[in-house]
């Protein structure tokens, strides 16, 4: 695996890279949309792969673990047979949706021992059988098993849960290179920096993090219900410290203006559920600002759901249309809102990138942030 | 509007045909996907026209008057606009979804004052409105508006509901011929032979829809429930009347062999909600028999969903990964799912009508009939 840094925005922190993996390259800054448990929701694949086109998506440890279980993933020949996905995919590891899932969970210095939502069946997960799992699932990019703390967390809880992780990623790192890749890729291992909203515990565990060496740093514990300033502040604090030439993984981010501000910090890598979660619920976002398809006035606009047209849903549909299957319910609703907001984050982040290789990143964020900043 | 009757199968009474229509051409036999509310539900309108690729689908006017409602749809400019799709469409009557799906009903000569299963609001269906409502929608082929009986139902009761379906039908002709199509393509009128399960009603019946004239005939109140032996029964009595030289339409039928079967008694035309109702529950129709998908037994069969590959979505995914989306509950099984088995349908009647052309539909008939006898 290769990471190459190739320009810097002069008005900004903002990169663009390129990240070279067996299953292809990755072309940075990127969003990863999610695909939770071996399907990005609403979406077939040969869709991802002609309309949305991301170069990287992302699954979940916890979700696979649960189902179809590690024996058949394994049996399946890895993920990207199983699902049937050539191209570069990362597992996040279960440490966030133990949290936020799991019915009952019990954090000690071993691992989490937890209850699973599907079936109340009990579970222990640990730095080491997370690197197993991983090994399993066949991602291209695995992640450190971390402690993912709530906000607001107080600050004893949240130094004394950073040095857990700190720990924790010596035991993955330790595994990880014990156990070797089982499909014959290669596999990297990104730890993660915690430490809640505070600059000092922040420093703190990018220095730690920068320290063990690995191809590609993350940054966790944020999105998870803070002001968008005190994000883009421990942001800051981390990408100052995070080796320059290592790609650099923001967890769980966000809005369109988040990532557009998060790359302005020095952010390479990007996944959340929201484009998907959102566009299941009637919300369309456009670089106009965002719809909420439900809403009344839209009933008798028979006008292309997108002008823009980034994929053949927004021009194929009419604003009328989509609403009238949202107000009954029906599936392909879902479906077409989904392919149109993946479509917009894609677009989004390979605009950065042009944008900084072009080195007018900065006026064109702040445009286009002002730009997004609405409700249509 | 032109029907041409092309060949009859030597050894039974299938036909292939040839119904023009201002949306384009529809080869008969023919199944028509049902798109209740303006949607096939789980399938992007791209998918239907690449890869299902039918000549006409189906709306239902019951659903679509209650919502998007008419205003809506006519300012569209009618349902082909609203929906984008440009081949042939046709629409119920509403008739049978009056019945099956409000919540309260009463049933008199002047028509039917349903509630709405919606929002409980109170609506009167005439003979009269349901041709207003759907030259409105504008489908290529309207219904008349019928009494759809029950199964079983006793013979007055059958008798009498016959005999006002055949008032209703004049007061449909005498209105459909009073008001103006309105979107500049032409709309044919079929009526409904009814009867029950009675030979004499349906003979009778049959007699007396065969005497309107009509561009096509459609034959209603059947797979409400009866044996499929009385199911053919009913179909080979009314064919043998309703005239050779135009279009036969057999109402919501029905399995993959329901369909062989009476289009051997010489129907042209199916429509059913069952290869995408079942779909959405994990049912796979295919050419060696059906599937439940979500048995044990696929968990880690990772072989083509179907080996025949009838449409891509049988060959791209596994059968132990379509299991594991319906064991997950994913939209992406549903999705799955459904194109499959409009695929199997649009195939199995394709066939058909080849080998009715070629001459040898009897023998291919009875050993599809085997083969799909069978649960793998």
């Amino acid at each position: 695996m290769q990471f190459d840094l190739l320009t810097t925005d002069p008005a900004s922190k903002a990169r663009a890279g390129k990240l070279t993996t067996d299953h292809g390259v990755i072309e940075t800054p990127i969003f990863m949309p999610v695909g939770t448990v071996a399907s990005v929701k609403g979406v077939h694949q040969r869709e991802l792969r002609e309309d949305i086109n991301p170069d990287i998506i992302l699954g979940n440890t916890y979700h696979l673990y649960l189902r179809p279980k590690m024996d058949i993933l394994q049996r399946a020949g890895g993920l990207h047979k199983f699902m049937n996905w050539d191209r570069p995919i990362l597992t996040d590891s279960g440490g966030y949706q133990v949290y936020s899932l799991s019915n009952r969970r019990k954090i000690k210095e071993e691992g989490v021992r937890f209850k699973s939502h599907v079936d109340g069946s009990m579970h222990l997960f640990t730095p080491e059988n997370v690197m197993e799992i991983q090994r399993q699932i066949g991602a291209d990019i695995m992640m450190a098993f971390d402690e993912c703390t709530p906000y607001p967390c107080d600050y004893r809880y949240a130094k004394r849960s950073m040095h857990m992780t700190h720990r924790w990623l010596d035991r993955c790192i330790n595994h990880f290179n014990k156990i070797p890749a089982l499909y014959g890729h290669e596999q990297a291992l990104f730890p993660i920096v915690q430490g809640s909203t505070y600059k000092d515990l922040r420093a703190r565990s990018a220095e730690y993090i920068a320290n063990a060496g690995a191809f590609g740093n993350a940054i966790g514990g944020l999105s998870v219900g803070e002001p968008a300033e005190e994000m883009y502040g421990m942001t800051e604090v981390v990408t100052a410290i995070l080796p320059e030439e290592k790609p650099r993984y923001l967890m769980g981010v966000g809005t369109p203006i988040n990532i557009l501000e998060n790359i302005a910090l020095g952010v390479d890598m990007f996944d959340c559920v929201m484009p998907t979660r959102n566009a299941r619920n009637g919300m369309l976002f456009t670089a106009h600002g965002s719809i909420n398809i439900k809403n009344l006035k839209w009933e008798d606009d028979f006008s292309p759901i997108d002008e823009m047209g980034i994929t053949w849903v927004d021009t194929e549909y009419s604003k009328a249309y989509l609403r009238h299957l949202f107000k009954c319910h029906e599936l392909l609703g879902m479906q077409i809102a989904t392919i149109h907001n993946l479509g917009f984050y894609m677009w989004l982040v390979r605009e950065a990138r042009k944008h900084i290789l072009a080195g007018d990143f900065s006026t064109w964020k702040e445009k286009m942030v002002k730009q997004m900043d609405n409700r249509l």
